[in-house]
């Protein structure tokens, strides 16, 4: 399923399958999740995009070739590949080891074709194992949503007893309130109306605020103050809202893209040397520990699947926002 | 001199001499620094401040008398006083060791008497012991300004050998380009215009951006990105205009007090993982460090003097921003 | 139950009660612990105790009434007591925020009477306030045992997920693996033969080596490595046959006190930049945390109870090792 | 100048020139360090080393040709190798971008052909960019001792102002101290006796324990505790006897390799939380970072040269321990 250009819908194509290089690997694609961020590829969000294109970066499946040099890697070992589309080794964030910083890193489904398709060729440093308890269909959604809330989370400098709060209830909220929880964390559900307070609940937050009823930032006070907020919404000004919700030391971690500025005063952070980060998703090796994870400690994306001839469809309903959380195309 | 409302004139007055109580230290005055921050006394930006009320938080004397159960303070100890006027001991920050972040913490010159006097009487937990090898003047700046940039560096994260930009070159700033180079980093100044260029050379700074010629993000980048940046303006645009800067990793550490919002696009932290975060003072212990640190390692205030009775015209001078860097009133 | 000399038997005794001081409160015991290291006061191994001495640092009851200068702490709140007895104030670990490494620290049942009695009078820096979901008994051996695994595994640097290893699975351990599970790790319990796997894997374990079957360190190595191994043995012997363990930069963190020495080559730290730390338990406040998490993800200790007259039982069995898992002592 | 078993004698010997294969770089040697653990070769210390060998891991040198897929290195760059022989990139370390762990690192000089020689080859992940201002010979002993001691300190959690001791002023001490004093501690050189006092202070120290005249430990807990001891010795008994001079939360970092245990009683570590770490060296980039430290800084090794036909007489030289500091071979 490929777009042909920017604002472009959705369509099925026919491609010649290409042998994967060396370094390479040809994946067959058994499910890939629709991600919010599959917007800059179908809308055309981001300048430089080359046209057709196959969006997605939520893609789980099984090797079917692996070119030359290709280490450890063996054909029908399931895999999955995220936002992380590769490191290229020699740049400076790559040779001091921070290789999700990696200056020349490309983003399947956005640099090269990605996982709407029967199958995906990808560099061999961006394959990540997936566990023989987890499921093709619930491992897609953790490359990419699921690795950005637990990365972000255990990076966080919370530690396990702090309050940390959530805020935004939706495809990586709702995921990252599991995580939180099972980190040992005292969880505060942050969202728009009560809709979502019992879901928050049995996914295992502690307290739940209604945005829309409560200031949450005075609410957070009134825990404690949160050591962490991982703030999953796109709205700055819902960011810039909850920032004084932190208690001395804590931490926003951002990472909910927007290009639009949060309004932070300089005075919000100075008395409690409190701060707003941001985090990028995490490696391969990062999303075998967030799988691995979640098998361990019971984490499941709850997800809406539609098989990949209806990929439009279902970025349709990911995008409007009311999937319950998170969509997942399915092959065959 | 007192000021005996909010944007009163500082004027000269007798006082009564109160016996320092149960916890309490009485200190001769030798030098006190005139910081931006007693504007909150002498302009009264801060809600709830109780006139006439002496201010100054720069305070370098000597002990005269103490009170019941003052542990181990002596009269005759050299000791000074900063923005940090001790702890409650009982709050959740103070039992967690954040003393700092006392939920009840007091300003000398702000919440009681400060230091633009002959005498003070101040909580024993207030007091920084200063080194035999650092006179009164040279002390009183370290005790704020000294502290605040002295103590953001060494929490910052970044490690010797990592550049770091050092924003405003004023009374913080011209003390953290000293902590910088001595901390070992590869230490960037970052002015308006070309004037400071050649003090802030001579000071220990290893690079030189004129912010008005060069876009100082890309300065930085240039340079490779900063892992550090010492924001010491009180300027939100300015701050928001070299987040860019940071390596990936990195952190703008905001010391320069503005109750206007920084600009910060959650887009600009994710893809680095960089971020903005807020530093407090430090406290008495803390004090101390930058005290002996500044001994050690060879690192002075540039000061500009006034007797104690021209205390108005100091003051004037420290806001204007013309003193090169600092104003320190002497007593006698 | 007090001890009148070093290896003398615990004996019942009549106290005159005194009132409690300045900064002093007047504790109702209702339940208290009993520890292996009581046996500093029972035994006499630590020099300088004063006899005689009622043992005792796991202090759970309520307020009967307060010194001059307490604040907030009220009589009837409940509240429990440690290894924490209080710190100085005025040290330089103190002034640091590092309130557990006071250099006068006092540690209840060592320093002044313990907990082995209806009532105890401790300083208020020792008190923490009990959950209302937590009863004494439960309460009591979180108060150390508790505590200082909790703490030492929130603060070993293990992020989420990593593999950590609990050695020994007796009063501390039976928690670590407890505490380890809910803080999100993957948690391997290493003991002596196969009598505590059903146990530790109840508790938590996902792994369970049985340390005379199988080589632990190569056990672990076979697991990937563990990134912490909290030993709670107190054989040096068993502590540095598991260091080998580690995966790079992973931590052994000591808790287990012993002053006979661990043989550590340095060859078996520096390639993978591993290490062995020590970690004294925590403060009061520490010590909340432990018991509102344990109230939150659902830790309780295993316990044997006695009443307090039968004490000296109640300590022999504890010191026999065969207790499951911790000891408390029961008033009225 | 190869070994051609265990224990034999350094000889010259002529050799084919082999072209770099894939990822590989040929480099001209223009000086090569001589390291204690040059010995691992030499005397055959470590199992499994083919001979005849060449060692040598500290060189520096420049290139002479690169072989396919080499990025972005080019013929004429200078370029120094250390330790870190390269990364495979696919272990469990590598891919968690703990390059220095690498589950297949190799050594040059061990498992290659080292630096003792006109020519090199090495694969490109060793390679570290030598700055214009650092001379060949200066530069090699910064990438193996330089390095080591540097990477340490600026990773041993010690800030700027702490008390940082070096013990053992020989190869690794005496760039120890320099690096110390230039990353802002205060620092302590140890050594056996008093001959080496003058040097260690001309080098930066601001204090000098003579070990056979004084207790360390007590001299340290003098001076108020070490933030970090820096153990550049092999002696475990040296190590062992200072790890008492160590401050609440402290480390002593092991960079001296021995196979011979340290003895550390836990109770030795568990009141201060103190602790005992290794360390390896350091990665390429590591290595680049040390020597740009060094040129910033004025960092520079004290170095006795001989022409490489006299490699075995160097070697001696090193192994006798009377060399001042450090032994390098130049080529031509």
């Amino acid at each position: 399923m490929q777009v042909t250009g920017a604002g472009d819908r959705l369509e099925l194509a026919e491609r010649e399958l290409r042998s994967p290089g060396r370094g390479e690997v040809l994946v067959r694609v058994e499910a890939c999740g629709v991600c919010h961020s599959d917007a800059f590829t179908v809308e055309g969000w981001m300048p430089g995009i080359e046209y057709p294109r196959v969006p997605g970066h939520e893609i789980a499946g099984r090797i079917e070739a692996v070119g030359e040099d290709v280490v450890p890697w063996q054909p029908g070992q399931r895999v999955g590949v995220g936002w992380f589309g590769g490191h290229c080794g020699h740049c400076d964030p790559c040779r001091r080891g921070d290789l999700i910083s990696c200056a020349n890193g490309q983003v399947p489904g956005i640099a090269f074709d990605g996982g709407y398709a029967d199958h995906v060729v990808v560099p061999q440093s961006a394959l990540a194992s997936i566990p023989d308890d987890l499921g093709a269909v619930d491992a897609a959604p953790l490359l990419c949503a699921g690795i950005t809330t637990f990365n972000a989370l255990r990076d966080s400098g919370a530690r396990p007893g702090d309050l940390v709060a959530v805020l935004g209830i939706g495809g990586l909220g709702h995921l990252g309130v599991q995580f939180a929880r099972r980190m040992g964390f005292e969880v505060v559900a942050i969202a728009r109306g009560t809709g979502k307070e019992e879901q928050a609940r049995a996914l295992g937050a502690h307290h739940y605020v209604d945005s829309t009823a409560t200031d949450p930032a005075e609410a957070l006070q009134g825990l404690g103050g949160a050591a962490t907020i991982l703030a999953t919404v796109t709205a700055p000004d819902a960011m810039s809202a909850v920032v004084g919700g932190l208690r001395p030391r804590g931490r926003m971690v951002v990472v909910g893209a927007s290009a639009d500025p949060m309004q932070i005063p300089p005075f919000a952070l100075i008395p409690g040397s409190t701060g707003v980060v941001g985090h990028a998703s995490g490696t391969s090796k990062d999303s075998e520990d967030t799988m691995r994870f979640s098998v361990l400690h019971d984490v499941r994306p709850t997800v809406e699947t539609y098989p990949l001839e209806r990929a439009a469809e279902g970025y349709a309903r990911m995008m409007s926002g009311d999937a319950r959380f998170r969509v997942v195309l399915t092959m065959e």
